[in-house]
């Protein structure tokens, strides 16, 4: 049976692409406004494939925010339901200028697909549902239970994705579900992830005098915003990588012997292949693998106040904001980390400027599921036979808030089966994706969904 | 003599206004190469008023930058000749959306001129400019003899002026400098400055991974430059205002006890009132006034990097990049203080970034001049008569480089005769100058001129 449904994928290999490239060319930005019709215009995309496809209840839904897209086929008697999630909104491009070729025009160029969201979601949502024509053009049928839901909001946090699965949760229940929205650890490494780190952040201004004012005439008697922002990031980790905000590590789960092996026994990356820099630094007691992959983060993602244009300006700037985020491991909760956070700053911000704090509203709990759950391990098996390399568990130090939210709704394992790779560029310019893992990762899939049907 | 000449200004102070409101509508902002063609144009405004007025030798001289304006009137047998300093470039105007009036259309409001350039430094060069015309249309003459400096290179340095100066000693030697840039330390209180603060500055990017890089995938493995830009610069400055820069302060000359007096004497600045700031910071055991009067600084103009837009992005951004100056006092090498801070920033920059310096060519020494000197004395004199008010001398926190070259090349006093207020808003949005101070100042400058002639 598979080989059939792997020779109609092989055949229609060269429609596939075209489809590919027509989702991949709809700006769905959703963290734009401005790109409000482009999003509905890509969800219209993925409801049509899903007709085609022959599935049933095919639906745009309305969220209160961007649109999701819904289709089922359940008729495999005695099989699993499996619910297939992934998204169809994409990173915003900034800075343009340094795309190759533009982000939204798909290119081909030595192997690898060139274009906002190739890998970051769309290429990987597109091998399910090129998965999902293949069974059913050739054996009419699926053989497990599917549940498909493809969300338009997981780069802006999945805002209003919640609410629809606790809402509608006998709708979108199911056994396990899928999602292919990640990575290999290093090229050509099949990787199962079995953790994923949670997020929450905030943003920080801190105001001085109402105007910028003359360097000369007011150095020495207000306080320069800059000068205090850099003083307070610098009370909130130390130069070895360690997070000085209270308590921010205190309900931290620790890594265990079992997962500090398999972090081992996963390749490292070669950061300095793969980033240019020459150093790696980490949190004082940790590598740079067991610090991504299980120790939580504080980042600055923005800096700026005052001049930034060429050459010289002598003011001392009115304001200075900072884009803070963290990444969370279990145990943590984002909430309190948050507060942690403001309170920190309430407390060290340098006297004569004041903090103005936004709170990020996106926020998510890490997650983890036993590697030695039967579906994980069926998983790992589909996924070493079709790329001929035995794959390892990671823990990933990115996070899906959908995962958490599955996980603490329907209490079912989530299946991370990613097929990107280190060098796809996710939320960067010049994202691309990899065909050959596109082509071998859809006959992973094809042998995994054969290996969990009831007569299997 | 004077009431003469004091009685023209008067009667002709709507032409001498509109005059200036020409001279203000020019854009001749010196930073910006595509302002070219009105920096030419506002020096030919000079150039053509010096002519009307009847001075001798009018030219534009070309420096290799912007052009300077010369003239000169050598007729005062036996009376000292004053060489006349100010410049016709001004500060560019961003943030442009702030101004609540454009900044090259002069208006008049409440007894205020808003324009850029109205205090620094088109204004008060038009001052001295009526002067000139006034006692020419009137007496025929000047009372002392009279050399015009005025360049377009100011604010960004006056990176030519120093060899022209050099190279044509003779032309612009003289007995005495008057220079009115500056301002009062307070509203309507009368302030000669006796000293200006020296400059350095650079630039200092911490280039980190090639490209932005995703803060889930990469943090805890590759130092983010906007933290460690932050570490870099709070290790350059502790919260209670002291410079951590080994030997900064190794040079500096201490505040002499006369000089605190003088400072005692002189009201300080209402910073709440001028400002919006409720506590000032200053250098531990130093007033806000000692501060910015007679101790060095260390300033962050700017400070940039990673995601600047609306909402989160989640990055570690690829580079960071900070701006700073330092106002130096008497004792301190420029040269000397800027290499400081390049060896500060290679031996503190955390690991796993690397520091990209660009040194701010533009620099200068502290000025200082004996306050009892009999030309500032009698300058003095005629600023507490005009405005009916006791003068004060203060030394300035802001820069002139020009001061100090004057003063190293010709040895002779400058008379900084500034007639601004801290409410003018220099290098701001909505810079203006009050119309009291150009009336009443214009007195004060005739007053002084005649007491200096060789039968006064």
């Amino acid at each position: 049976m598979t080989k059939r449904v792997i020779d109609y994928l092989k055949q229609n290999r060269s429609e596939t692409y075209d489809r590919l490239h027509q989702f991949l060319k709809i700006p769905s930005i959703s963290t734009d406004p401005n790109h409000q019709s482009d999003i509905k215009e890509a969800a219209q995309f993925v409801q049509s494939y899903l007709t085609d496809i022959g599935l049933d209840q095919v639906e745009i839904q309305e969220t209160g925010g961007h649109p999701l897209v819904y289709a089922e086929h359940l008729k495999a008697e005695g099989a699993p339901t499996v619910l297939i999630y992934g998204h169809y909104d994409v990173q915003p491009v900034d800075p343009l200028e340094l795309w190759e070729t533009p982000p939204f025009e798909p290119t081909e160029k030595q192997g690898r697909l060139y274009a906002r969201g190739a890998s970051d979601d769309k290429g990987q949502v597109f091998m399910h549902l090129a998965v999902l024509e293949a069974f059913m053009k050739t054996e009419g049928s699926l053989p497990i239970n599917v549940k498909v839901c493809i969300e338009g909001e997981e780069e802006i946090g999945s805002e209003h994705l919640y609410d629809v699965l606790e809402e509608k949760k006998e709708q979108f229940d199911a056994d396990f579900a899928i999602i292919s929205d990640s990575g290999m650890v290093a090229n050509d490494q099949p990787t199962i992830l079995y953790g994923l780190k949670g997020f929450t952040g905030l943003e920080v201004t801190l105001e001085g005098p109402e105007n910028d004012l003359h360097s000369g005439l007011y150095g020495g008697a207000i306080k320069n915003p800059l000068m205090a922002m850099s003083q307070l990031l610098a009370s909130m980790k130390s130069e070895d990588e360690v997070v000085l905000v209270d308590h921010f590590y205190d309900e931290v789960e620790p890594l265990t012997p079992e997962e500090l092996k398999l972090i081992e026994q996963a390749p490292s990356e070669d950061y300095q292949t793969t980033t240019g820099v020459k150093e790696t630094v980490s949190e004082a007691g940790f590598s740079a693998s067991e610090h991504t992959m299980g120790r939580p983060t504080l980042e600055v993602n923005g800096l700026f106040g005052g001049y930034q244009g060429e050459g010289t300006k002598t003011i001392i700037p009115s304001t200075a904001t900072a884009k803070l985020t963290c990444r969370l491991v279990p145990g943590q909760d984002p909430e309190t980390i948050q507060n942690l956070l403001v309170d920190h700053i309430e407390k060290h911000t340098p006297v004569g400027v004041t903090p103005v704090i936004k709170r990020e509203p996106l926020s998510a709990k890490a997650y983890k599921v036993d590697p030695n759950h039967e579906l994980i391990q069926k998983a790992k098996d589909s996924y070493t036979k079709a790329f001929n390399k035995e794959a390892v568990f990671v823990r990933m130090g990115g996070s899906i808030p959908v995962v958490e939210w599955i996980d603490s709704i329907f209490d079912i394992p989530v299946i991370l089966f990613g097929f990107g790779t280190p060098d796809d560029r996710l939320h960067s310019p010049n994202e691309s994706f990899p065909l050959a893992n596109f082509d071998r990762g859809v006959v992973a899939l094809v042998d995994y969904y054969a290996s969990l049907a009831s007569n299997s």
